[in-house]
């Protein structure tokens, strides 16, 4: 049996797995590698959906990881799409689709190269693919429950490979060895509700949540660190729901979300948020509440065996050397370094999430092929 | 033929009219003026009723004019009222129902003062009734219809006393000789949806959004006028619609709601916004797009014979010395303004649009007994 990974990765475009709606994605993966002689298992959590598939017995021979998603975020504004984004078509050597870099296409290229390395060169070891449903939405049912789930089951990964999309505009420029933390906080500003004609017989809420959120824009959180990128911090959404323009609003509520290095920690960063709301709130007399939610702290895969191992099959495959980084967003490799070494390495990533998110059909052959030589100098 | 002021309040009160509806209000007006001798003219546009009543032949003697409007907000809360709001219960002196004080007591008290002064002192010159069904709606097809159909036919007023709600707690204290006008901005600001984690990838309309309502909210417009407090700005909402933490949104949209005085217009305030959201433009690199909709400009009529008239009647019947004010919400003055020397003055308007709007009865006759000696002084 041989597996596409460009034409695998149209059939999971096509499957609509917007988080946390399984889509049909997992159950095609799970019908392909069970056929290809992986041991599957549905590991489902809270209604989560994740799949874990082992080739070999997993026994004390070496085993590989790959780690992965199936889900994807919202389509956004529809109309804007030029592509219909769950048509996963092909026009003029680009595929168009929610998805298509992040990161159906890494799915494809690993379980393409998993499949064929097992048949045509049967390692001593296992193959593991752990692939989760859940990485774009909360990620508390998604990789976290499959790596409970293979401690209960005595199941191991020794290296783990995450298939997220990591380089910015060339294939092959970047290896992920880290990645800052990420935490949101959830802000309410409260005053009193009233008539537009008497604003002093208001307290409107919107012009100290203007002010927060322009002060905490516009602050610099640190300059980067040895390994890490400057910190940074997004304001994703400022929401009031009130239509009535002679009306004063009570409330108001915002999204901040920070993605830090190592030179904080989730608790500094809420006391910092924290202590500019309350300036805000003095200032102003509108009460500010707020709750924060932490993603994960920022974490380091030293520099070392596995980050070679890596780097020589992108260049091999590439001619690029890439770059060690810790750049970018959380991944699940958050929750895979408790379990064992990680890195991440795959397609460019410069769609994802945006509107007509699209990949190079020959980066995804590409991919498959920076994999294979990755499974087989592993197990040489 | 004499009408009794508060039994008149209740008959309207007890017609459900609801802007749009009629309710059966006018009718009950054209059948009772017409009656007095009132020449009666329904004027219809746009499926709106409205009330056009003369008495006098509206030749080149002097034209008195009273505005008002029938219609009333819908009863909100129903669960909340303590009396029908259709049933006009009198209790303890105090007469409850939607309209109560907003307007009905007010046409009530002009028709019944009208009615009988022209009975009693037939004056050399016209007395006319200018009664809306939408004042509370979008006012398109009330006031202005009448205004066009009396250009239109020849007819007239001199000078206009528009009977709305106009004392904040005393009966008596406050003539209203102008209004602040309004307008309300709807702000878009455009960026470029992303990933939080890649900042620099995406352009987010939030911080720019931020700025701009930081600085609006932060502007002194002015300082009042000669004869008006100063003008108000209120940021009324601002709305993304953003649920993923880790998706930078697109846009963002506000409304801004502006109570201008004379120091301004439209137009000029219209022009700073507009400049204002350049600067933040320009700074930011996001696309900042308005429209303003002008719900009426500021207007004034001056102290002088109208307001000196309507002071001393007030005056004689309450002992009150009324003060002249521009404050508060808009009303149909600023339609009438276009046409006659205008001014407002009723009852105490504590309870117009709450759930037990309510009036003391004892006002309704002292308002009564202030319009007719307005008639009187007026054509003496």
């Amino acid at each position: 049996m041989s597996v596409d990974p460009v034409e695998l990765t149209q059939r999971l475009v096509r499957c609509p797995s917007v988080t946390p709606d399984e889509g049909g994605a997992l159950s095609l993966l799970e019908e392909l590698l069970s056929g290809a002689g992986f041991a599957c298992t549905r590991v489902e959590r809270n209604g989560v959906q994740n799949l874990f598939a082992r080739w070999g017995d997993g026994g004390n021979a070496r085993v590989f990881g790959f780690n992965g998603h199936t889900d994807v975020v919202p389509v956004g504004d529809r109309e804007a799409w030029t592509h219909d984004p769950f048509g996963a078509e092909i026009v003029d050597g680009v595929l168009y689709g929610r998805g298509a870099t992040d990161m159906k296409s890494g799915v494809a290229a690993f379980v393409a190269a998993a499949v064929e390395f097992v048949r045509e060169t049967p390692p001593e070891g296992s193959v593991v693919l752990a692939i989760t449903g859940d990485e774009e939405g909360d990620a508390v049912d998604g990789t976290r429950a499959l790596l409970d789930w293979m401690a209960e089951h005595g199941e191991r990964m020794d290296v783990c490979l995450v298939g997220e999309p990591t380089c910015p505009e060339t294939m092959g420029e970047m290896i992920k060895i880290g990645r800052r933390g990420s935490l949101t906080a959830h802000i309410t500003a409260t005053g009193v509700q009233g008539h537009s004609a008497y604003p002093h017989r208001a307290k409107n809420p919107l012009p100290a949540m203007a002010k927060l959120v322009d002060r905490l824009s516009s602050a610099t959180l640190d300059e980067g660190t040895e390994h890490f990128d400057p910190s940074t911090l997004a304001v994703t959404t400022v929401d009031t729901g009130n239509p009535a323009n002679n009306v004063i609003p009570a409330a108001c509520r915002a999204g901040v979300n920070i993605r830090f290095n190592d030179a904080h920690s989730s608790a500094s960063l809420t006391e910092w948020l924290q202590a500019e709301a309350n300036k805000v709130a003095v200032e102003t007399g509108i009460d500010i509440a707020m709750t924060v939610k932490v993603s994960g702290e920022s974490f380091l895969t030293p520099p070392g065996d596995l980050s070679d191992l890596v780097a020589k099959a992108v260049q091999a495959e590439t001619g690029v050397a890439p770059k060690l980084s810790t750049t970018g967003g959380t991944s699940d490799a958050r929750f895979v370094k408790d379990h064992c070494p990680v890195v991440e390495f795959g397609l460019v990533g410069q769609t994802m999430h945006q509107v007509d998110e699209r990949v190079e059909v020959a980066q995804i052959a590409q991919l498959k092929g920076i994999y294979t030589r990755i499974l087989r100098d592993y197990f040489a």
